[in-house]
């Protein structure tokens, strides 16, 4: 099916002037979300992927899923202060200002081939930092994947290396 | 497998004073990961379940992952601000003070039965306060899952009427 189509824009969000990519009409269409999850497996599968790690909080409705159906671990990227234990931190620039996101210390380790995933590739600076903290924890990033690229703000320029997957591209 | 074995303790998160189940040790452990999902999916399969209404963020985690074997929808529940659509609001109460979730209005409507999915069941307000926004919608809750019940916490005197399972139980 035409998954671009089950996609909703939404103009004025979270800002005047944005059009927000809404992927719940996608999520909530059984059939597109049965597709979606079908594609994003095909990359990754054969790959001897032992953890996905999902991107606080919409990377963890297809990075569950993925976990389950590659027979891998699932390890959540959180925003600061959400996850209980040891942490590794790190940070990245917004338009104004800067952001960080955490991963448990001993969440992914040496030996572990992870799948990095997130809903949406933007300007790719959230992902970059991700790919960081695996790194940082002594992992191997092996492939990423997206729903959504936004071709337009080249944000896999910031993920230069690295196999990378998007569904739907703008 | 023990499943409880793979939750952890952490003292003092997010206050001193309570031990906090952090639920990242069984994620990451890919056959208690699968072993999990596969008995949420007994639970709710050949019910005929329409959505998987998933609570953020931990209970998007297993709730994709579930909406995807049952061949259902997903649907998020989200704290006040992340929709980008017209929404449903309900309250509910805190120890201090109030707090709400958010539905899309045309996330579940009339003809849905919808399976409620959050990883914690602790005093029940959650979860109580999402049944009251599907039903507002015009969906039907057929059943609810918990990861873990603190049973202690008598959350299930808050869902009486409902058919519901948690996986494991303090």
């Amino acid at each position: 099916m035409d998954l671009k189509s089950a996609i909703r824009d939404v103009p004025d969000f979270p800002i005047k002037g944005i059009i927000f990519k809404d992927i719940t009409t996608l999520l909530k269409n059984h059939e597109a979300f049965k597709e979606t999850l079908d594609l994003l497996y095909d990359f990754s599968k054969n790959k001897g992927i032992t953890k996905v790690v999902g991107i606080e909080s919409r990377g963890f409705i297809f990075g569950g899923a993925l976990a389950y159906k590659l027979n891998a671990g699932f390890v959540p990227i959180r925003k600061p202060g959400k996850l209980p234990s040891e942490t590794l931190n790190e940070s990245y620039e917004l338009e104004y200002g800067t952001d960080s996101i955490e991963i448990h210390k001993d969440g992914v380790g040496a030996g572990d081939k992870v799948l990095l995933h997130d809903d949406l590739l933007a300007t790719g600076g959230t992902m970059e930092a991700a790919c960081k903290l695996i790194e940082k924890a002594g992992a191997e990033v092996s492939q990423i994947s997206f729903l959504i690229e936004l071709k337009f703000l080249n944000g896999r320029k910031k993920l230069n290396g690295y196999e990378i997957k998007s569904i739907i591209e703008y």
